[in-house]
């Protein structure tokens, strides 16, 4: 198979077979794709289809009907538990790895999520209850307890045997080393199980120095580390430096890549939970705080225009340049902001060098200004023949690039500093502050220049 | 070793061992740190510093300056070449395997890096002109030719001796199954390897389908293969289903952060190569282009508001309103652009949505703007007593919004289909479209109404 083939035969394949209720033909087809490809068919059923054919996986297959829900994107998990039974729910949940189900069941309302812990088997429940000790996006709440750990008095040999004998669900890449009260002490590949001699004891494997997490480090932090130094898993240890669980590479693509939609959506202003959000209500919801900051600025940039009322009455002409002025040092902020907020988020900006990247903005922001205020300034000047005019809305613009670079930059390396997300709170700020301390700007050179 | 202890003091620990000339316990101590800490090191040196440090790991262990030198970011790569001499960037770059070598020797301008080439071994400059055959960013480029493939008629006894015997560098967890002309025919991975009998023949294990990718895929493309199905490496097969590469998880976690600082920096309308840009001048040309095509869209701005100087000297109070009317546009236009690219990027969002997608941002656009329309008419009303001023601002305001979510989220779906990276072209146009179209409603508005 190739993974690049037209999954809509498939869509329509399915549904035509779902909606004929040609039952053994789905699950056929089902369980010769892959769980992924399978997860990816709901994203364009609708809840009756999904429901009909999350049904047939249910009682024919309920191992598969657990790994494609695994694979599933929120919204479709979301929209899917809506129409199913808690029982089914409940079951469901019960194959699949304690974190997946831990995950999955924080997808539903609160109350019935209690419901769906109360009805799962003792076992199930105390994993998921052993995960929801630890906060939200944690390594302690997404980390995996499956994976291989074993003594350090161990030999080579007793270790393969050992691996042999372990039936995990997911394949596991590292031997993690311990010591009898579980103490992590070192990790060993597979591969390199493979190139000693068989009667070498584990301890004599490993380094100095391992690798780790622990519980309370933040899902971000883990997926740098991981993805520094190039790691297929890293072992997560509680505070005591006992392995408690692993969190493996392909959780950490998922982190980054949520981490990242996480910014740039802050960045504009709204949340990410927006790119969940099926009901226009939940996005109207999320973006009105950043919206209303940004209204409100613009309200302070209409009183200070009424300030200047009488500038703007004696020469209208200054009013036609509000837009460029202020778009212009708009996007200038954005840009030294995004720059700024992605430089922290992956590590190429420190916090410690403040001073050099606000410089280097303000820099750019002025042979940038200088340019297109001159550009600017001489189209005011072929339009209105006012040579004072175009020198003021030239400055003007200058001035306003000026002050979106210097706040678009030290605005988030401030916040980082205050332990603050620099990517939830520069969005409104910059913008607020650039409309009104450019127009502040623009207008006050105007009424000094030209009254 | 915690991941997480501060680096500070390494640093300033190296720092002065460099400056005494230490070299003995430079090495020594830059030995005992891995590579990534080590490569970390040189963001905080001067390019004197680097080249020393460099120097002292380049004459005492050559791998290992390699290995830093493969870690570091690109930005300190590039400076360090500028201080070192063409033989000993030929001699490190001989080190590193082929397609790092690649890579790294692509940061050299154009025609050093053709002399540095004609300088290397056979061997690896073969190696790096097979690379440079396939086009950036593809997967043939950037896919590693170190992998395990091994024939389909060997037992897992004789397998595994193979696996023993080999020297690869990199750990494998894939052994890849191939026919007589390598013929890529299925995957195993060493844990499945130790779990069947020694005499199982690899061709017995191997099931129907293998995910692969193409030599000629796009970068972004087969780290998304990886993303969605798990792996920790995909295997890269030439146009005759021949096994000739692989590219590894470790890569494809770079990728995907690449690519995500890629679409934030295109949309603010910059480029990426920002964040390896250390001078004024480069930040300053990468910009240029889109703040013209924004300057261009302010002017046109200012055309239409002197097209409306009677309404606008009539009654001035109009004038103040323009920075909210056309900032909440711009802002909803961000929110509408960001949440399609970023779902365009991630896969959440498929073309065919187009109306689905932009129905829902102009439905969010329309209560948002009912709500703050009202709000921002209170205002002015307080402000000027002025009903009908206040209901010209109150739905200036709301249509500037509805224009803008319309653009900001047909736009970059329309860039999609059309074969352009949406990125790239959406940030410039929806600003410029907001901007012009909002103060046209705003003022036509103004004009019908109340003069």
């Amino acid at each position: 198979m190739s993974a690049n083939r037209p999954t809509t035969m498939l869509t329509e394949t399915v549904r035509r077979l779902v909606h004929h209720g040609a039952v053994p033909n789905v699950v056929k087809i089902c369980q010769k794709t892959r769980p992924e490809d399978v997860a990816a068919l709901f994203r364009s059923l609708t809840p009756a289809e999904s429901r009909r054919l999350f049904d047939i996986l249910f009682q024919h297959d309920r191992e598969l009907s657990a790994e494609v829900l695994e694979e599933m994107a929120p919204q479709d998990v979301d929209e899917l538990f809506e129409v199913l039974g808690d029982e089914k729910v409940c079951k469901v949940l019960q194959e699949l790895p304690q974190e997946e189900a831990t995950r999955l069941l924080e997808l539903l309302p609160i109350e019935r999520a209690e419901r769906v812990l109360e009805m799962m088997r003792d076992e199930t429940s105390e994993g998921v209850r052993f995960h929801l000790k630890y906060p939200e996006e944690t390594a302690g709440r997404i980390m995996s307890t499956d994976f291989l750990a074993l003594d350090e008095g161990l030999t080579v040999e007793e270790a393969i045997r050992q691996i042999q004998s372990t039936t995990e669900r997911q394949m596991a890449f590292y031997l993690y080393v311990v010591d009898e009260r579980e103490h992590l002490l070192g990790v060993i590949s597979l591969r390199r199980l493979l190139m000693v001699r068989p009667e070498t004891r584990l301890g004599q494997m490993i380094g100095e120095d391992v690798i780790s997490a622990r519980t309370w480090d933040d899902q971000e932090q883990v997926a740098r580390i991981v993805a520094k130094y190039n790691l297929l898993a890293v072992p997560v240890v509680d505070r005591y430096n006992r392995l408690v669980g692993i969190v493996p590479v392909d959780d950490v693509v998922d982190i980054l890549r949520e981490e990242a939609t996480e910014d740039m959506f802050r960045l504009a202003g709204t949340d990410e939970e927006e790119i969940t959000a099926r009901s226009t209500w939940t996005s109207v919801r999320l973006r009105l705080p950043w919206l209303l900051a940004s209204l409100v600025g613009g309200f302070c940039a209409v009183l200070i225009a009424s300030h200047y009322e009488a500038t703007l009455a004696g020469i209208v002409a200054i009013a036609f340049f509000i837009p460029p002025v202020l778009g212009m040092g708009g996007n200038v902020g954005t840009q030294s902001s995004t720059i700024v907020v992605r430089g922290l988020a992956t590590g190429n900006i420190a916090p410690s060098e403040f001073l050099r990247v606000v410089f280097k903005e303000v820099r750019i922001a002025l042979l940038l200004g200088l340019l297109y205020g001159l550009l600017l300034g001489v189209a005011a000047w072929a339009m209105t023949r006012d040579l004072l005019l175009a020198g003021v809305v030239s400055s003007g613009l200058l001035v306003s690039m000026l002050l979106a670079a210097l706040i678009g930059s030290a605005l988030p390396i401030l916040f980082q500093k205050l332990g603050v997300d620099p990517a939830v709170a520069t969005g409104p700020f910059v913008t607020t502050a650039t409309d009104t301390l450019g127009i502040l700007a623009y207008l006050g050179l105007a009424s000094l220049l030209l009254l």
